[in-house]
């Protein structure tokens, strides 16, 4: 069952430009991969390239492949990574620290990740292949029950509210420089998958300069040698 | 520095009925004093009682008393606990649990336990001593900028969304039994207090019967041969 000393490869969610990355849950894995030092080959994935996957049992990036082992679902591969890779760095720095972050992957998926979709879903579209433009809407309103132009509408009045939901993160960032404490650890990469995600498709100003969220974006934009500062963003 | 072995001593703050102990903040502190398996006198504080604790440098409650050393502040005692115990069971599973704690009680202050006080607030009046009314009254008309009535006006219309912003919760106790994983750490402790406070001062009814949270809730009033259940409540 050991891994294999092969690359491993990562199915990433592209936009029109191949280099244009920008799904909230490939950047947990694509950070979590650096902070694991192993070495991946990204594959641009459309949303219309369903059959590629097939093989992973399920149709959502990210999938890895990982010598003989296919693994979808962001939570499901950081776990599969520390176990299988427990002499590289941890990235939940124990038993306590994997259980608690599924807490903030929780936070991030239902507040962070929904409510920052009300910001920038309609700009994702500009961004998107061609091909894979109509696919989205329809998927998005079906999901959100209403257009990308009513979900994203009156922006500017409810950015306030949207900051306000953040407090959780901006109350522990003021007190320790990362959610894992003096260093990053996953639970730094699920949030931080959320605002590249946004930067990455998106102008709109989601946090205040002087917000202690926006120093620790900056900080986290730095790590690896800037992998994430590198992908195409505003 | 290290503790003596004389039992360690808390002010608790309590009702007309010295034995109804409603702080979250409290509850934090007498799970945690359970789970290190150490002994505690509490000492009933009505809010009136500010100079018997002002030893301890400031004005509110949970403050513990253990030999030479006073602690104030939920978080500080449980990190001192933790750090003058460590051969104790573990509250935090390391200093990468410890850091992710900290959003967990940065979580509960402001989403949890802010969205609590607008249901049972009022309720907490009928629970105080006669002395401690007027002064409750006051303070919370100035931190929340209007009178109880108007802050738990309109219950059920509330009680769904503020169930929704319970959903990182619901979610991890989906596919874990505490949020310290198998067994319970400081960060169920946390939570678990906002949700004591509401059941010891109000009949009020947060949680739908078949949430999760709920029989999490169960499990956490079983914890150290029902502690917490026995305290007065609904």
């Amino acid at each position: 069952m050991a891994a294999t000393d092969s690359t491993i490869r990562m199915y990433d969610l592209a936009g029109a430009e191949p280099e244009r990355r920008f799904s909230p849950y490939c950047w947990r894995i694509r950070m979590a991969l650096a902070h694991k030092g192993l070495g991946v080959e990204t594959i641009p994935w459309r949303y219309r390239d369903k059959a590629m996957i097939a093989h992973s049992g399920q149709d959502r990036v990210p999938v890895i492949e990982d010598g003989r082992h296919v693994v979808a679902d962001s939570w499901t591969i950081s776990n599969y990574l520390e176990d299988i890779y427990p002499d590289r760095p941890s990235l939940f720095g124990g038993a306590a620290g994997r259980a608690t972050a599924r807490f903030i992957n929780s936070w991030a998926d239902t507040v962070e990740n929904r409510g920052i979709s009300t910001f920038v879903a309609l700009d994702i579209v500009r961004h998107l292949d061609p091909s894979d433009q109509e696919y989205f809407r329809r998927s998005r309103a079906e999901r959100f029950g209403m257009t990308l132009e009513q979900l994203c509408a009156n922006r500017d009045a409810r950015i306030g509210g949207f900051r306000q939901t953040l407090e959780p993160l901006r109350m522990t960032l003021r007190s320790q420089p990362f959610l894992g404490g003096a260093a990053p650890l996953y639970s730094d990469y699920i949030v931080f998958g959320g605002f590249q995600w946004a930067r990455t498709i998106s102008g709109y100003v989601l946090l205040e300069a002087d917000d202690p969220i926006a120093a620790w974006r900056e900080r986290m934009l730095d790590l690896f040698g800037g992998l994430a500062r590198r992908n195409p963003g505003y």
